[in-house]
């Protein structure tokens, strides 16, 4: 294990995730890696949660994206959270932050070190999760890279957490580079996915190193959700609209670099992929999930560049196991590059990401159920619908059993305004809305995507907007969230047979 | 004149306005130069007007923004307009837009282009108002740069407008780059506000010259309208907090770039910049006033880069009366490169927009009144607030006479998500929103911003939704417009003594 700190004078810093968590104070801001289960501290903070059940301990937590193995979870009920930022997963945590017992910001993911390098967050202390420590106390880190590049500049002091479940062998899988203080700064010069600019390691300060804590867990395993019947009908008209792009000579057989974001349709997406004409894929995203490396293997993809790779327990011990094989087909960059919005525009990467629910306008509401309780958080979508070459938004036409609409007349929340929004997918079918002002966009989306049992009552919203209101996005104001409250009470969006919406 | 075409070639298509006009065709996709009256096509659109007048003459107007000398106007209300993109600020548009007569499509000035790159539109035929035709068939811009480059590149047909009435010297104050199609772009090499990456002229293929006519007809002035007290308090405000910045040390005394949307709530910041003790500024914008100029000639500015410039008379005659001596300060873009995503990020800049209406979380909205009705359009705010290094909104806490508080508790339109606004500041006062979660940021705009005749009402509505709903952003959706429909019913936001907003 030890052949793993190569800067020897480190090596008495070995120590349990107990005595490191004694180096965490109250109030401190702390930074950790990981982003979504993909390289995450796995033991120290888990040690902190353990410590603040009883002790006055709360922290603010500052990651790449979400973190596995519950630890958000134990954080969150041993009230050692007092804010979170910038993206979460975990149910315990939610419940907390719609609560109001835990403070949550919501960040575009790409943006998210800004804040340290403007200094809006200063970080006290930091926990990483490396592979092993070189000569020169750089270290190397492990399945993502997160925001770890600025944590650890940041950071007065750091843990470093080694995972010897990694190959060291996985250096030169990561391009690390740092994008310096505003005022500073040079171009990001990555001109393809598979460019790279950066080293193989994180340069730190080794003094500022204080614990040093070992480990063999391996990442948790990301869910695999089979495909449904929705999820393959939106997978099969996003795969219509490409080969449709392609006939039309806007896109060739290569496509463009892709974004997906995570979950099921993203895989069935991908999946749907595999087994088309196109070819010579390649990937720029935040994640990598097993279809990309699906699609690798099925020599359709030839690279992939991401933050993260976050994967079933097949795939990672066919990724790990044969890091060597994949090491020129994938690589790791931080967060601030991986969402870099020059990047993607200047790639005209297609993303396409994941809505709750969108509007007859296609405003899109990605992260408020009823426009007040956040799910996961924003995450990286902003970074990529905004700058994408296409903007493609996917959802189911309904939810819970038919009785909500995923089309609605207005969304409660909007993350994304119709002006990055170009394509909205459901199983009923696909919203071409380039060049569309907003009333053609309503005819558009209600024509394609709305389900059969809302089709009516949504033109009909539609039209008496247009009549009665008018302007350039008409809405009756007073009925613009009617199907919201009649789902809270009622159960339901659907309107009985004896209720008018027209009052 | 003729000496002003250097091509001698095209020295023949010189013609009128009436006989160019005949060029256009029912149907046509037109793109003009043209950015908030700077550089405006002046009379062969007025001669389609007119034939639009009397024949079924129907066009998509393309332009880099809003036209100056009632150009939209005699379109409009001649029946020439069909759909109109990306931006506007005339009321007889603005009326035919929210009846519905014309689609407008509002868009990011600084993704405009990308239409045309990406083959959403092709142009047909392009009205491009130019100082002169070089050797070459390239052409020299006048006081605006805005989309030309691309709706040049993409035409079919090309007339041009050679203003007489601005000396050939302005040749050089231009910095011309092309975005290339997605695929082979490389960075856009700015590095500093001064930077010059490109050409002095636009190259065109000669070939598609099919008219020339002259004019020597002035940029319409801008308005200069006088700081009025809440202006006033407003730039005080911001003036504050910049001198705060600078001695937490997050700013210096030089600032940063700066950007400021258009009217007198920018122009009074910049004119109190002006008797400070910042020094050696320089700004980064997409429209030069008369304030930027008044920085650089009291020594106070260093350099200036934007799309346009639109001045008073005064100014204007200032400016290109003594052209040469203004050259090495300041410089005209495209506004794919003046607003160009990766270029705002990379220096910084700080980015000063106008807001209609903010809610309690820091959404904004700056198009729609009442949430239906186009003001004038997005512009160029949405490329600077999300990327600048700080994003600043400002209005007044109220408008028509106190019955409208531009703080609401919900905004009828989103045009700025949370994330992307990081400063709300009002005559009250400025809510610095860094770091804060959304219940953090409610109660700080409450606080600072709200004028006193609404702030216990919406303090009242936040508390009660926190109580009731609870969540990351706690709303009572039935509620949240509740102040817009008791402004269209009583013509007051303000709750009359008898009523109560908890139904």
């Amino acid at each position: 294990m030890l052949e793993r700190i190569k800067l020897a004078d480190l090596q008495s810093k070995v120590m349990t995730a107990e005595e490191s968590a004694k180096f965490f104070k109250n109030g401190m801001i702390v930074g950790a890696s990981g982003f979504t289960r993909g390289g995450d501290t796995k033991v120290v903070l888990k040690a902190v949660a353990e410590r603040a059940k009883s002790e006055d301990l709360e922290i603010t937590l500052f990651t790449g994206a979400s973190l596995g193995h519950g630890t958000d979870e134990a954080l969150a009920e041993s009230g050692a959270l007092k804010k979170r930022l910038p993206f979460q997963v975990d149910t315990v945590l939610r419940k907390n932050i719609n609560a109001g017992n835990v403070l949550f910001i919501d960040q575009h993911l790409g943006e998210s070190a800004e804040h340290i390098l403007n200094d809006t967050f200063k970080i006290d202390i930091a926990v990483l999760e490396v592979t092993e420590i070189l000569e020169d106390g750089s270290i190397v880190p492990t399945t993502s890279v997160g925001n770890n590049v600025d944590i650890a500049e940041s950071a007065d002091q750091i843990i470093l957490e080694i995972n010897t479940s990694i190959p060291t062998s996985i250096r030169g899988l990561h391009d690390i580079y740092k994008v310096e203080k505003y005022g500073s700064r040079t171009p990001i010069n990555i001109t393809s996915c598979d460019s790279k600019i950066g080293s193989d390691a994180i340069k730190i300060d080794p003094s500022k190193i204080v614990g040093i804590v070992f480990h063999d867990i391996h990442d948790m395993a990301g869910d695999i959700v089979p495909a449904d019947a929705a999820t393959s009908a939106i997978a099969k008209n996003i795969v219509n609209f490409f080969e449709k792009e392609v006939e039309s000579g806007r896109l060739t057989k290569e496509l463009m670099p892709l974004q997906c974001g995570i979950g099921k349709v993203a895989n069935a997406v991908l999946a749907g992929l595999e087994h088309s004409d196109f070819e010579n894929l390649v990937m720029y995203s935040e994640v990598l999930q097993d279809s990309t490396f699906d699609l690798i293997d099925s020599g359709k993809m030839n690279f992939a560049s991401a933050s993260s790779m976050t994967v079933s327990q097949e795939c990672y011990d066919r990724v790990i196991g044969n890091i060597e094989h994949y090491k020129n087909k994938i690589v790791l960059r931080p967060q601030a590059i991986s969402n870099a919005v020059e990047v993607i525009r200047r790639l005209g990467v297609i993303g396409i990401n994941t809505s709750l629910e969108c509007d007859i306008y296609g405003n899109v509401n990605s992260t408020h159920v009823s426009g007040t309780h956040m799910m996961n958080g924003i995450g990286g979508s902003g970074d990529f619908a905004r700058n994408a070459y296409i903007s493609i938004f996917v959802t189911a036409s309904t939810a819970k059993g038919g009785n909500i609409s995923s089309i609605v007349p207005m969304v409660s929340h909007v993350d994304h305004t119709e002006h990055d929004v170009d394509i909205i997918v459901t199983d009923e079918g696909l919203a071409d809305l380039r060049g569309l002002a907003p009333r053609e966009r309503a005819l558009e989306i209600i024509k394609n995507c709305v389900h059969p049992d809302y089709k009516q009552e949504l033109l009909s919203y539609f039209e008496r907007a247009c009549a009665e209101r008018g302007g350039q996005t008409p809405h009756i104001l007073e009925e613009a969230f009617s199907w919201h409250t009649r789902l809270k009470t009622t159960g339901s969006m659907k309107k009985s047979s004896t209720e008018s919406l027209v009052s």
